[in-house]
């Protein structure tokens, strides 16, 4: 009877993982899709580095940084690779739970997720060098350091702080980064003239898209998971939750673009939807669905008032990665305070001052990681390779052969 | 015991929607793929729509509206959003079977795909404004009323009318609005000239057949979750019967084009394929594998002969919704009375009665609706933006901002 | 309780079936990808065919073929289409296990592989009819007979011959094929001048790294279904070796890539991973986490040499299916003897000398079946047609109309 349970939460737990790994895909699509041909192999080649390297760092030392056990709340470190326990089953949910392995898997999916979305923001003009460097340490490091404050029964759980399945503690994580990053390493050629800021067309919207549909399908896992069993009633209300919040995030998006820009811009429809699930992660088990829709309603606010602010301060993030994933993502951690069965005023700082505890390690961090890799292996392409493209620069290929490249 | 269970038929539950989910992918990406470049913004633009919208309509009305609870047959309404019932479980299937917020998200789900398939017929001259609200009105009334009738308990059901997964109920639902609304609609500019047809080759067939692959993958959740347990045996057939009806389909559909016009022609194996879904999608779990492969056999055929009668009529549907939606779904339909468990001379007269008291109503509601809104916002885009294509008209955008388009 | 069990091991078995055949959509990408535009319809075609004609024939009498129940261990068969037996349970799973319906999908997803893998390295020049009978041959007879040797009961298991999921049944016996089949084929058109290899470039790299993360998703269910229940703790270490080998394959693919030609070619990361996942594939249950990711950084160093020694014998592999599926399908059936809870020098014997009967069975067949072809419908297209492309020439379609082919 026990015995079956657990084979049915790891089931749920499996398919979770399978889930949350296909959006590694979604990223990527979306990524290239907002960018130019002439990067695409170069976005490419990161993505499936940081899949690859991610599993194996958390492997050898991330899952020990960020599940280190009993610890002092800001640091520990439990083994390197993984010590199975006797039973074989997470130590935590022996009872019903499922097994070390899958909760290993579950954990490492997430754990690319922060450098993925770094990528986006970066792209089009970064030293791979760099990037894979930054990844590493970032991957390697931060992020799990991070986790074991929350996830892993550090300091801020035992502070009350609420983040679900990680609006913070994933994409707020990335987002920190991607937003020093970008400041340090500046804008694309072109991008800003005589003050004024010149759209650049990705180059494959029907990848992008495919991106956002498969970065939703994966939700379902990044969600649905985080319940960390198959608890009928939760594991179910969290995938309404998530739904709706990303319908709400996509139309409230939709409709300020039409009505601020008097346009149906396909891709602020993409980063509503996104925005939206990126918002509801943090609350995704506390809300009611009507709850749910207006956290992802405000969420595609969010998203288009921070395009427009990113813009405004002449930073450039080809792929909305900052609007989405960290202004969505602080938006979605206050929303625990706000709406929902732990809202309060002294929830709403808890998150707050949460937030600003992570933000601020996540920022000192990538400055220190940034600055080091701008004075060491440098941080951006020549002048020339950003123009020819990087493709045609560092892999010497080409993402599309048999086609011309007629725009930039 | 019970509540482990009720796990088991939860997650199965809960996949089939992410399943299900993912054919909104499967089905944007078919249409893009057979339209053409300059009109895939467009597209796309509409797909993400009809997700999000109809989760919510479908959230605020829709639920409501085809599971009334106790009702009159005819028409009945719950109230507005969800009213989780106090045990949290469907009511009807409460002692194994799965919670209410997963009923709902599998049944919304559904409900977007009839707008979806409408969307391909109409595709590269409809204006958005008029698909925007037509969609509106049939994902958020006309679908659900017509569910009632047969799964919402209403009078079909007692009349003894059987769609497993619905070929009715889903995909005819969609295929006569397409119908009455290419009719009304036009052609496109191009399609027909001196009486003869000339093809408008899809610009990107990897595309429709990643389309074609995740429609038949998410196909598994669509039949397989109809059968509203996870109960091994049934669940597993449905499985079978879905998969061996799909390769008929393909089959027949490639050898008939082959015979009859010497070609060996993708779209008609793209057609063919998801014909035998349609078809196989009425009867899933009452055939034996034997019959599901008689019944794609058959649908590949249906579909060739049903895209040459749309054709000789004049009528213009870019991507072949109406054979492969409506022809294959009437065929499915019928052939529960023709094959498997329920055969008999009664059930096809109860099953082609019912199709047509189905028919008339979406044909009638959907003729009313769209000269509603011929007369109010139009329905067609103008002669100059067709031919310039819709992204560049109505989005400013375009699909593929580094490439050249060539053709067209 | 049984039923209960029964329930669930099903239901991940048919999540299994559901991964395992979207890895038919990751080929299919891989393939379309890593060549050019030119023989993409032909490619997706050949694709669709695969599947569809695989179910049919593994219907037919591939399933009963391989699993003929008792027999002599070299050849047997059961009986045309299925005969379920009276509790509608595989007869071997019968207490714990699934039903036979998912018995058998699962297996036939499986067995569409082996001419998957053949059609990548025939691609750009293979005539259909050719493709298409071998194919019908090979999918039909040759990999069920040699699937019964080890999983059907046969001569093979009794000798102690250890592969879980197929490194040797499934990816080595379509490489043999495909190795035999290139042979007599020969190169394409411009690949080999003055003795020297020239590169033909893929014509769609985004749709190559679709197809490997798709291949990767899917391998979750290739390997975690071959644990034929949902045991936790073996179905999770599954995943979690499979996972590791995979990122182990790619990092060390690209890193000596990077040393020997200074290049971050993308292709080489991809079939690196991918050989990753080929080469965990016979002992995926059996490694730990460790030997999990040795297994893959060597498979990484084998499919690189491999991709030279290849190109050294002036054979032309387009997309790396031979490095990839039949030089680390041997890799990972040797290292069961060398790594992991069976390895010995004994077992080391079993699986070496088990590959070489299988390699010699596959090789004749091939060159019996493949040069009967090439005697009756020809091997290969006209010149022609090859340089003028294979869409043109035999499916008089265009992959992509709105684009103009530039290159090639």
């Amino acid at each position: 009877m026990e015995e079956l349970l657990l084979t049915t939460n790891n089931l749920w737990m499996m398919l979770c993982i399978a889930l949350v790994f296909i959006m590694h895909l979604g990223f990527s699509l979306l990524e290239i899709g907002l960018t130019r041909q002439k990067n695409t192999i170069n976005i490419l080649f990161k993505n499936i580095f940081i899949i690859c390297a991610g599993l194996l760092l958390y492997y050898f030392i991330g899952f020990s940084l960020m599940y280190p056990g009993d610890f002092n709340g800001y640091l520990g470190f439990a083994s390197f690779g993984l010590e199975l326990p006797s039973n074989g089953l997470t130590s935590e949910y022996a009872e019903s739970g499922y097994t070390f392995w899958t909760d290993f898997l579950f954990q490492a999916m997430f754990a690319a997720t922060a450098a993925t979305i770094v990528s986006g923001a970066v792209a089009e003009r970064v030293k791979i060098q760099a990037f894979v460097l930054f990844s590493i340490i970032y991957v390697g490091l931060i992020y799990p350091i991070v986790g074991s404050w929350l996830w892993g029964g550090g300091f801020l759980e035992e502070f009350g702080f609420y983040d679900f399945a990680g609006s913070t503690i994933v994409h707020s994580v990335g987002g920190w980064a991607a937003l020093v990053f970008i400041y340090l390493l500046g804008a694309r050629y072109g991008k800003f003239k005589k003050n004024k800021s010149l759209a650049i067309r990705g180059h494959n919207l029907p990848l992008a898209v495919m991106g956002l549909f498969l970065l939703w399908f994966g939700w379902f896992g990044f969600n649905g998971g985080s319940v960390l069993s198959a608890q009928p009633g939760l594991t179910s209300k969290v995938l309404v939750t998530t739904s709706l919040a990303a319908a709400g995030g996509g139309i409230s998006a939709a409709l300020i673009t039409l009505f601020l820009y008097k346009s149906l811009d396909v891709t602020m429809f993409i980063n509503g939807v996104l925005g939206g699930l990126v918002g509801i992660t943090a609350g995704a088990d506390l809300m009611s669905p009507t709850q749910a829709i207006l956290i992802g309603l405000i969420a595609g606010v969010v998203v288009i008032l921070a395009v427009r602010l990113i813009d405004r301060l002449h930073l450039d993030d080809p792929v909305g990665a900052i609007p989405v994933h960290l202004f969505c993502g602080i938006w979605g951690t206050l929303a625990v305070g706000v709406f929902g069965e732990m809202a309060s005023w002294n929830q709403l700082w808890i998150q707050f001052s949460s937030l600003l505890i992570i933000g601020s390690f996540c920022m000192v961090s990538s400055v220190i990681i940034t600055l080091v890799l701008k004075y060491s292996v440098g941080l951006r392409v020549s002048n020339k390779a950003e123009i020819e493209g990087l493709d045609k620069h560092e892999h010497g290929m080409q993402a599309y052969a048999d086609f011309g490249i007629q725009n930039n």
